[in-house]
């Protein structure tokens, strides 16, 4: 058995105030305790989960802390609609932006749909994508619903948020790709496998003062009638050539 | 002022089945009746909008049925949280399949997320894509999550449903690329504009007796760790592959 006070404190990890306070996050569901156990186990803090999933992933989770709960216990836990077996309060991986040196960084400026900016996680962990910057006026990259559609790929991926200026400021040397509606081609780019895919708010883009950073301004080419492109589908199109 | 009963029948058509049997849908919020109004007036019944809008838009609404609202009914007519200004009423466009004579048809087999539909009609949109053909068991293309996200792209995008087996037989002459993940890399398809790009459910991919139709089986190179990309993001990736 857990205590209402316990309920009640990891409902409140819905809130970000909450979140940031502790340093704390809510996983949920099996391919994300799948991830966790596997990938981040020392930064579990506990799992919760009903008895059938212990029972069937015992041998991995020995030095987890794990509590038995049932279906309606699970179901005051989790933000789903439909709860999935297990959720895990977790430890935020607190990344800090790291300099280009090698790889692909994609930068996210004022991303504030959660279920987008999970998508772009999980696209980013596809192409294997070094690090992801945010804006720090993008959504918290540990939204529930950000978790949710990031697919585990939270675990893998670092993401981390700051000044997108200054930080670009200080990498001088490389490449730093800008997505736009009106710029060259993109199949023209010439990745060397290094530089920095930026990418902006959903409805404004990207900012000027990042626009004017840039080296290049990078457009897909448009053949109907949509006025833009969904964000993680832009940045999934750019990414798959940059990574050709 | 509109009666309870029209209050009522616009709400009832968030459910399918009052959809299914009036042929109507609602759409929402400036960017939707844009596109109406110009590439669709006849299709619309009625728009309920704000002062404002409808001021700054009289011009073009001349024909057009439109009901002066305020904001606290229009939240009670929307379905979303933020209401945006305008509400129509739109006549439901009623595609059939059509067989591939030119350009690319998208089929999608039982997806169930209604924002990755909605987001997959804006991306189809985008690269001209000529129409989408959805399986019986799909999300309701009308469904108010998938009209949002398709960002007004319905109005341009024709889609119809009906059994993917049957129509793919029918089209014995043309390229079928079906996505999956582990076959030869899309970037050695060499389009030549006409052809079938099949795409399957969220986390099943496309069923065996799909896959048994397609000419090639085409799979996105994965780079890093995340077990598959969203079904919007891929189709992004291989139609601006297939548009090159």
């Amino acid at each position: 058995m857990i205590s209402k006070a316990i309920i009640k404190d990891i409902q409140n990890l819905g809130l970000k105030k909450v979140r940031d306070e502790q340093g704390l996050f809510v996983a949920e569901g099996v391919k994300w305790m799948e991830e966790l156990v596997r990938f981040a186990p020392e930064r579990i803090r506990c799992i919760y989960a009903l008895a059938p999933w212990i029972e069937a992933n015992r041998s991995a989770l020995k030095s987890i802390a794990v509590v038995e709960v049932d279906e309606i216990l699970l179901a005051r836990l989790s933000q789903l609609q439909t709860p999935n077996q297990a959720i895990a309060v977790v430890h935020q991986f607190l990344h800090e932006p790291q300099p280009v040196e090698s790889g692909l960084t994609l930068i996210l400026d004022t991303i504030q749909d959660p279920g987008n900016l999970g998508t772009l996680i999980r696209t980013a962990d596809w192409f294997g994508v070094t690090q992801i910057i945010c804006s720090p006026d993008s959504v918290d990259a540990y939204n529930p619903k950000v978790v949710q559609a990031s697919m585990g790929s939270l675990v893998r991926v670092p993401v981390s948020q700051t000044s997108l200026f200054e930080w670009l400021h200080a990498q001088s040397e490389v490449p730093k790709w800008a997505a736009v509606l009106a710029g060259k081609n993109y199949s023209e780019i010439k990745p060397n496998g290094v530089g920095v895919l930026m990418m902006g708010n959903e409805s404004k883009g990207l900012s000027k003062e990042l626009l004017d950073m840039a080296t290049d301004h990078v457009t897909i080419p448009r053949r109907g009638g949509a006025e833009s492109l969904n964000v993680a589908v832009a940045t999934g199109i750019l990414l798959s050539s940059l990574c050709r």
